[in-house]
């Protein structure tokens, strides 16, 4: 029996790592976002019918698929330990939940967008993309603090002093900060500004040093994460490739290290001679 | 009668050649743009038959250029294989063709239009820009991929939840896509978000998120491109030139390459002086 | 008495150094924080009878801690120069005056919302971004002055032309400083030209030209300050650690210093043994 | 007499020179800018009076500043040679113009107002700014020409097509270049494209390939001046202080250069010694 497990698992390997089975994936992931796409179309009972099978189908396949993927694993601890195949163990299991009445409805159709991520998970390409986002972003963390700190400030005197000229833009604190990432978009924020500078004329100071601060703080933050990433992806690549003039930088860095060490059994020799022609 | 085409064929490279010739080529292009210009203004009849004839003699001219080109050309296998070329073929072929009923009337003026793109292929340096542009275009291809997916999830879960609430703006898929694209660029987004808070009054979150990360990776691949672009340019401009840091570094590397082989001859020298001193 | 007084200071010092007694400062500052976020809400009498004792008890913590840091430090001077200091006092001070008439409520909530900013000062990160950013601005002084004056004078013309037209939009210059502002974020600014362009048909030269100069200063201004302060720290952590393309251009100059002084001592050698060989 | 004029252009020059005249041409060109936004409110007979003889005090005096540094110019030539100079010269004769009629009131006014730009051309720091822009234009030319051709195609297009949806935004191809220009800085875009997708529902097409391709080459533009600006003088002002990576690059090359011409005098040395060693 047991030989007859290990060949199986060969054999879920092999099925894995078959080029046809992933585009056959891709493939059924596409035609899932069609389907999803398709749905929010007026369409005839008969189509919706077809739609119905064709989704079944489909998280029969994914189910199929990550079963495969789990056996071909050595172990089950291993394929959890990869934070791919979680991500795509929750985005299939999570469709898999069945829904009868209206209310979850909705739900199920809302998990099964998410099946679309797969796309992201399934190409090399697109997991090494939303990856390097992932890992800028934390690096950033301090910024968004700030950036929150700003908004929280100027959110609670906002609602201070505005709250009776607008209560629909500056009732309370969490939508007076909804208003000000409004201003801090353009999107209608002298409407915004004139109805306040009735009443305190003086306002606009309120709303200019928001925008300067804010613009200043997003705009850093922003060219901050992707400057940083481009540079250190290009002087990476550049020293692999030894390509450009970071490949050039490094070769040169080799080479010191080889001439000094030139230099060193030189200057050896040339004591001994020196010795040498002394003695006599 | 071999050497009667040849020698034409030498007498069309000469005019292909000549700075005259392209000088009249690009007012051509300019006098067209201008007729294209002027037609959209409110003209008597006397100058639309002037425009007429102009247009037919540009057309006229446009023809001849390209036959000329054609001929200067070895081979037409070798005139095909340049872009370039395929451009201004496929242009001036575009406008040849004659129209009658005022359908394709307005298709033939559409056509005419195409022919100030001519300045581009004419005029190297924006041959140089509009090349380097297409060339960075695939390179971002999986960053817009990813856009595109983004776009995709989000007018999916819009036009799921919203579509009773607006159906302008949510009704399908594709109609989501483009309000989600009105969203992106700031244009009375807020009008949108608060009519679906009044019936989703956490959809703002739908919203905030969205534009965070679509400013995120959009701007991501926009400096993206212009970075990794300009800065290629200016490291072989640089390198070429031999100036700025790039130019230097360059200079080093070359000399340390001659140094290392420099201390290897003496390095033998030394070896055989000292085996010369050992000796006696 | 001398060596209580020492004691007790030392006591403080010891306080002030506490991982738990900073945590705790960091704390009180959230709660006050939300405290002023929560008051923006309607409350109830007895909710807000409760706020009122913990905003004392807040302002009494603060005042002790900062009573700690004077103490705990070596002399009254000496807690004054650091800037962080006095910003500190400022905070705590200004919310310990006393308002009695509704005006002056108004002004000490507002000066209690500026607690909020006693998180920048304690979490040592935050300090860093925001030094950085006080640092950057002086530097671009100078381009803040060129914009201020392109405003100047295009509000002066504005209101020159326009002031009869709109008085609302352009009825003295500071108004049209205001008004130009909001051409700058395009925010309404065809509204603003199509009134305009009534009277005087080529106004939107005025606009097309403003948003042009305004938009180059600008972005030159943001992006600017951005770049240099993230290149200079990029640069400054590189040597530091000894990484990236800067750390080894570090490492080559420190090995051709060695090299330059090794090729002297064996440029010595070589010519005692040049000579030596010679007189024999 | 040749002793008095060669006196006189000397006290002249120290005139010029003297940091007191200049502060003094600096608060005068301050007091214009005042009295020019001043004048935008509305003033009592007594106030314009005063600012009318003010006006007059300023006019002479720019007239005897200018003079002062036209005798302390060696020769007339070499005053006009300086473009600064001719820049003022132009602005200080232009408001002496004298008006009597309304019309040419407004003019006279407008002439006073670029008196504010002689800030520009008296601060040194703001001089070099404004060279430093107006040198970067002119590269950037052939990007300006491409968006130009754009913006002339689908203004042609949009003109062609839209001209009897909405002749105001689309009558002729100027009209429409201008809502083109609205339709990139994103000010109520959507409404110009709703309207003419009534009639053609696949002109989101034009709108949305118009966005995309002006947005990437006007952040090239843009931020390719910026950057390029921005490095040519931060690895100038490395070079010549010695600092960073650029400065310690240049610094390795000399070092380079130097230990090349030591090792050949060591090679030569060298090779007479073997010869030495060789002979006996």
């Amino acid at each position: 029996m047991k030989i007859n497990t290990l060949s199986l698992q060969k054999r879920f390997i092999a099925i894995r790592e078959n080029k046809i089975f992933e585009t056959f994936v891709i493939i059924v992931i596409i035609v899932s976002a069609l389907v999803i796409g398709a749905k929010t179309y007026r369409i005839s009972e008969n189509v919706l019918t077809i739609f119905k099978i064709l989704d079944l189908s489909i998280t029969l396949i994914f189910l199929t698929e990550i079963i495969i993927r789990m056996i071909a694993e050595s172990s089950l601890k291993g394929f959890f330990t990869k934070g791919w195949n979680v991500f795509d163990f929750i985005i299939v299991v999570a469709s898999l939940i069945p829904m009868e009445n209206s209310e979850a409805v909705l739900l199920g159709r809302l998990l099964r967008v998410f099946r679309v991520l797969r796309l992201i998970s399934i190409i090399p390409e697109l997991r090494v993309l939303l990856s390097a986002f992932v890992t800028a972003i934390p690096r950033m963390g301090y910024v968004s603090l700030l950036m929150f700190i700003i908004f929280y400030i100027y959110a609670a005197v906002g609602s201070m002093f505005f709250h009776n000229i607008n209560p629909e833009l500056w009732s309370n604190i969490s939508i007076s900060m909804l208003t000000l990432f409004r201003v801090a978009t353009f999107e209608d924020w002298t409407d915004v500004m004139y109805e306040t500078m009735e009443i305190y004329p003086l306002s606009w100071i309120f709303y200019l040093s928001f925008i300067f601060v804010v613009a200043f703080v997003f705009l850093n933050m922003m060219i901050g994460i992707v400057l940083e990433t481009l540079q250190q992806e290009h002087e990476k690549m550049n020293r692999e490739d030894g390509t450009g003039e970071a490949g050039e930088v490094h070769r040169i860095e080799l080479r010191t290290i080889d001439m000094e060490k030139r230099m060193d059994s030189m200057q050896k020799l040339l004591q001994q001679i020196a010795k040498q022609t002394n003695i006599r």
